[in-house]
């Protein structure tokens, strides 16, 4: 990357929030569509670690898919904790803005939608912090009417601002989560500014594979279906494949976790499950009665699922159950961490230029950061999750958060 | 059977402990002999459910160990609760002992052992319920040494019985187990009579398969090796070798369950860990440190087996975890139900003998007793420990016991 230094100096630094699962060309172009815009000095991703907000396990853990984000440009890959990467998308959203403000040293928000308007989409998210009475009314009478709340929310929108196009399709999910990303800055009173790149080619969950933006999904869909079909699109640059081919890895899908879910469900009392996150409103009865009759992932969520809650709800639910993750209200700011998954080494130069800037712990090596592990919740839940991830691999090695140290691309030159 | 019916009341009735996993000549003999040396009229086995002492899963589920049983000659198989059948020696014959103690129609209690001398095992039962000064010296003594419980106690009592013959092996499972009956009795002050039936052919752990007494840890490793060696071997009547050959059931082992076990316990904090059952005293991080490490059963006991935990304590503790067992104490008086698994004609006059006799709830139905299930945690363990042990089985079927009915062997005539 040809990175203008002003002078030896990182004047100016790009967050991106990012799950990278795995990176793509569509993530190359937003990163050097980025840089290029704003004439950056530095990519800083947050990225969800080894489970993402769908509810799903990442096809490979972070540290495989961090390393794929510095060699696609990325100067730098900080894990997003597992509690915000396994929520909706407004705490996802809020959880990885609060992160980049953090730093100290991160000046834009760069995101992909396929909506381009920011103006318009500022104009959502102002609207959502400070609800008008035109919006709230229209929300209540159509959940009242017995939409789900993501359709109510998008009918109040076009409702409360008229002028919107009625092509802007709020159930798109890089329109919410540009918008949360908004939200969550406004929220914050950031002084990060919002950056939005259009996002090129084939829509999130488009399955076609012809064209040199192929989706995410789409290339894990391919890849389990024949890791070799890799060799024959060109849907990611050469070395990032290269990464995927050669990887002893297993590459992991939920339904590899289909049993240990069961188990979790089936061992628990509803009492304990009602201490799980987002589980409640006798949630609890209808996961116990799907999990004694349900033999797999798939029949267990058919089971749960109601017009009340969707699919992607429940995978993450579910996902909860999995990881332990209780029903409990974290903000970033209270359990603060950095946690440095990859660097190259402009990324080493914003590590040295967050440590003026903020007082955060940067964890590098955990096992230095004892006392911070025994006081954290939300670092010893990444620490499970990655433990929980790994029983699907060869060896079910665990402990890999006191192992592993960052991917660093200098050692690799 | 050729049972006296003296008159056509049912006026003496055996009891016996057992797992029956599975039913072989060696139990079958049992219970011939009992019925002979006693001119007894039935028979009523209290049996393990699903998981057994060692701390494993039963090869069969409970119902297909309990028709077993019937078709062995037992009229009427009642479930020990999982609790007790997967605690210590002390509670697991506590427990069984209790229950055949409450249903007020059982006169003797037989039971198996390598060493015939009844009054021997009486004696050391006295001992052991109102220990002499001799056998706590010596007790603590050796203790101190280092000796790990059992020996330490075998060494007491052959201090403070100088007359035993030094050929009486307190660590003989069998022998432990006769001891801890005969203590039972004495503590409740029961009116049941012990009886000692001397163990024919080979030893509990015995591997050898050429005999018509051959053990049940010998004919479950022939049919995990091949199923078809049952066919060769004459070691159960035909009727449950039958059983054994035509089953859809996927024989059961510990191995099945060994993700899971390494999940439950990754995904607890240590803290979670020592609620469970015998977890303490600084166990809990070293069972959550073996299985970060361990990526097998094996591996993982061989991680956290000392000279103070014994193989068979830690499956024990192990299993606890998987069951979600925890560190309560419960006394069956508190939460009895009889669990009814399997009868015959016999069987069922032996039931509704019990009925005149008893207040304690006779499940044949759980369904009818949603009461009882609702504030019996014992009889919720049960069907948890079901629907995990099913779920090694192809359909993975939970709720079995709320669909299952009990074994009658008068359907099938």
């Amino acid at each position: 990357m040809n990175f203008q230094y002003h002078g030896g100096f990182l004047v100016k630094i790009i967050g991106i929030v990012s799950e990278y699962n795995p990176f793509h060309n569509g993530h190359l172009y937003q990163v050097q569509k980025s840089i290029q815009d704003l004439n950056a000095d530095g990519v800083v991703a947050v990225m969800s670690g080894n489970f993402v907000q769908r509810g799903f396990p990442a096809i490979f853990n972070k540290w495989i898919r961090a390393e794929m984000a510095i060699r696609g440009g990325v100067n730098l890959v900080i894990e997003l904790p597992t509690y915000f990467a396994t929520s909706s998308a407004e705490q996802f959203a809020k959880g990885a803005v609060e992160l980049l403000d953090a730093t100290g040293v991160v000046d834009h928000l760069s995101f992909g939608s396929e909506y381009d308007d920011l103006s318009t989409l500022k104009q959502i998210a102002e609207l959502l912090v400070s609800p008008t009475e035109p919006f709230q009314e229209m929300l209540s009478s159509t959940l009242k009417l017995g939409l789900s709340f993501p359709s109510a929310r998008a009918a109040a929108i076009h409702h409360a601002l008229p002028e919107l196009q009625s092509k802007l399709d709020m159930n798109q999910s890089n329109v919410i989560l540009g918008v949360e990303y908004l939200k969550a800055l406004l929220q914050l009173n950031s002084e990060i500014q919002p950056h939005l790149v259009k996002r090129q080619g084939n829509a999130y969950h488009d399955p076609s594979l012809n064209s040199p933006y192929v989706s995410a999904t789409a290339i894990r869909r391919a890849y389990f279906e024949d890791a070799k079909l890799l060799s024959e699109g060109e849907w990611m640059p050469n070395a990032i494949r290269e990464i995927m081919l050669n990887t002893t890895a297993h590459a992991n899908r939920i339904e590899h976790f289909e049993d240990m879910i069961l188990y979790a469900i089936r061992s628990k009392t509803t009492e304990g499950l009602s201490k799980i996150r987002d589980v409640n409103e006798g949630l609890e009865n209808k996961i116990l009665s799907a999990a004694i009759r349900a033999k797999d992932y798939k029949s267990l969520v058919d089971q749960i699922k109601s017009k009340r809650y969707t699919m992607t709800r429940i995978n993450r639910i579910l996902m909860g159950i999995l990881l332990q993750i209780e029903d409990e209200q974290y903000a970033f700011s209270d359990h603060a961490y950095f946690r440095i998954l990859a660097f190259d080494e402009t990324g080493k130069r914003i590590i040295k230029k967050m440590k003026k800037s903020t007082d955060v712990p940067i964890l590098t090596n955990i096992n230095k950061f004892r006392n911070v592990i025994d006081s954290n919740p939300l670092l010893q839940l990444d620490i499970r999750a990655t433990d929980i991830y790994h029983l699907t691999q060869r060896d079910k090695n665990g402990g890999l958060d006191y192992l592993k140290r960052p991917f660093d691309l200098d050692s690799f030159k």
